[in-house]
């Protein structure tokens, strides 16, 4: 039975002591943030401040965006069941995929493989950007993070970016993501950074795996999932139909945060 | 159609304008942390500093616990057989229910319940928990939140309580589920609280919904879940059998966390 | 490690054979139907023909209901964000739950307790039909399996029950169960027996335990949850608008079946 | 809000009416088999008797294959965290994936292609069988379909294709099939086609869309999968270790199947 036997090397489990990737879990507990775990978990290190707050910003930016993508809608369609709070989230998450959420993976992909042409070839990232744009043309895709169905200026992309600025992690794939912005511009669309590609730039600066790009869309969209489940099971019947586009915001309004 | 038409409170979304229970987002980013979003997304309203440090300890506090919890193995034996992050999370998800953190929800109702008793019966904290034990005794259940399989002294469980004494958030419901534990003893059991028990103590603490409970569970951990599917596709090869508890840790020891 | 060691009475596994409750598999193959080894599966012993040809009728009466079920919705939501067909048919499946196809285990409990009643009181049918309807009213609760939102004669409960007539299987539940829509005729109501209370009614007949319930109707819809997501993924584009009831049939009309 | 009305081919639904595909269904009820339904459904025709019987055959082949298989793994974790039945269910079918069941789509496309390279080359079927080895060798691929962890010669291929022959349904797949296991057999592998490669063929056979693949697992399947929760359920506590091989059939042995 010994090719039973496995490893892992995440945490470390003892009786009354937790250990995570070498910290003592009871050292982090109030010192500590979220996003600096997520970042120990996935990287194996903690994240220095910067980084820290970097990635609870693109958590915080992510964390809901109403009633009609499709993770809230199959969440509380399924909730509407009568399924418990988990099925129902785990429907949500289900629709985490390729069309949503995805674009940060396949984002990611596209600017680290600019990049590289960048240096292979030994061109500007203008020019970089041209090529990958004239080759998915002529492959009659699209590339991923560009252009929202609501948002002509994504107002979170502007916040990601102008944090990224003031805690000095906007190098060199912020600027890589800008010159697609450009080159989309020449070519006459007006197609700016949409929240998704803005992530994957700044999960590119981080050095981020991009097989893990939508766990951190999973992990900021989960609470605004529970939020509508929520909703969905204090205010409504069971069992109603649910429209995908006629709903009407009915919340409190112009409320202003004051640190 | 108009029976169509819903309404809902959470999210507002316009043209380059996103406002979440009133705030507009893009001034929530960078200033608020992803615990404050799940205190609004789930309230309505932002928590004060010390209740958005105390629920981020939370969320730290479960971030993960080892290969052994059923959400893990669901999450890994899923991975294994080549399906996506995202669906390997959800089959996790679906694993968080009512005897794996469960505990959490479960133990609110009793605290919750003891402390009408405590009020309509004029008893001390003390009585009204003994009367609890003892009615659960008759009835043949547990009382979900003491005692743990590994730990016999919860090293969360301490550091969480002593967190919510720095910040002034131990009130009544703390000492109502300390009252337990004595009550515990005198019977000659030690059943310490666990890390559900005293998170189910906290969220009575800051007056959340127990139907809200699990959610909490599953946001802390899905960091967990991501990590442990990501371990399993980038080290493992498809389809090995997994064993639920031989495995070893053989990552990073003995770090010391200095701020 | 013997602790670990476990036992299962379905299926053994050799090289070069299969038995399942004791038969080997190859054997069945071509001479006994997928409804048979349901019955083997759940039961341990493989049907008689009329009941193998009750149950199969059962499996085909519920294999779809178009569009507007919230299993199919869920489906289809996470189909269109580009999820691959496993994951959609998950989704679907966590909707199959408390109001969507749970109706069936509620009707079987209540048809078995009633049952229990007339024999514990001694009374008839219709009088202990009459007393669980008072209790249910008394608590403000709707019985399962009585009266359909599009359908005031479920035609599938008429053939349903007319075949069950012909096998020779329209035993005491069968009549207990008309007994309620008698009694609820009384009271004024037409309450006629759904697909989910003939199943219900049937299933009791062959003395199935009601936790499997759920899962004739899940065996039974997921073809049609399959239908459904293979029209999502080859006739729309990804992430469209889905609306739950405004919804058109443009397929193939007035076909008669002959033998 | 015209762009949401939508169009579905698939089943009509009225007050008091049912009708898949144009077939009123309570016609069908009693009439016709389970797995006519899913051939309907998934082609919108019904099939000739010989190829009912041959679907019947293939869902009856792969209806369970013991405790070991991701997906009753997965399920059955699920199932001892306290889960309903179809949140289980849930987790297993998100199991059916890439390497467990999708060998059939993964070897349906390699049928099909080399059966597209034998017209276009006008070569042999054992050509083109050894050309598309060589090919997936070069790329350091192994061809699905082929081979068996534990069955030398898969018991069900064998009562499978005898079947296909008794009904006229072994064509040109089958024999295009048989050419691999003699072109591995002349580099002197013994690969016979297991049970997903024997479906592939059929499958092709009946030509079906290899889309489809995955689904007629996720059918066969479903029972197997009901049945291990059940025992879960019925015969352990929650929270058990479940261990992935240790497990010892101890169910009825020897029985003899008679019609």
């Amino acid at each position: 039975m010994s090719d039973l036997h496995w490893k892992s090397a995440i945490t470390k489990v003892e009786p009354n002591r937790l250990t995570i990737r070498g910290y003592q879990l009871d050292e982090l507990i109030g010192h500590v943030g979220y996003a600096s775990m997520v970042y120990l978990l996935f990287k194996g290190e903690l994240p220095d401040k910067k980084r820290a707050k970097m990635l609870e910003a693109i958590l915080v930016s992510s964390v809901d965006h109403g009633t009609t993508p499709p993770s809230v809608l199959s969440a509380i369609t399924v909730a509407s069941s009568g399924a418990p709070l988990n099925a129902a989230v785990a429907a949500g998450i289900l629709a985490i995929s390729k069309f949503h959420g995805g674009a940060i993976e396949d984002c990611m992909h596209v600017l680290i493989s600019t990049m590289n042409l960048t240096q292979s070839k030994n061109i500007s990232y203008n020019d970089a950007a041209k090529e990958q744009i004239n080759q998915y043309k002529t492959a009659g895709k699209r590339i991923s993070g560009f252009g929202h169905r609501i948002h002509t200026q994504d107002p979170r992309t502007d916040r990601l970016f102008s944090l990224a600025h003031e805690l000095n992690i906007d190098g060199e794939y912020i600027k890589l993501a800008n010159s697609f912005v450009n080159e989309f511009a020449k070519t006459g669309k007006k197609l700016p950074l949409n929240v998704d590609g803005a992530i994957a730039a700044l999960l590119c600066e981080m050095d981020f795996d991009p097989q893990l790009a939508n766990a951190f869309f999973m992990i900021a969209r989960l609470p605004g999932l529970v939020a509508h489940v929520y909703e969905e099971k204090t205010r409504y019947k069971p069992m109603r139909k649910i429209h995908p586009s006629d709903v009407e915001y009915d919340g409190v309004i112009n409320r202003k945060f004051e640190e």
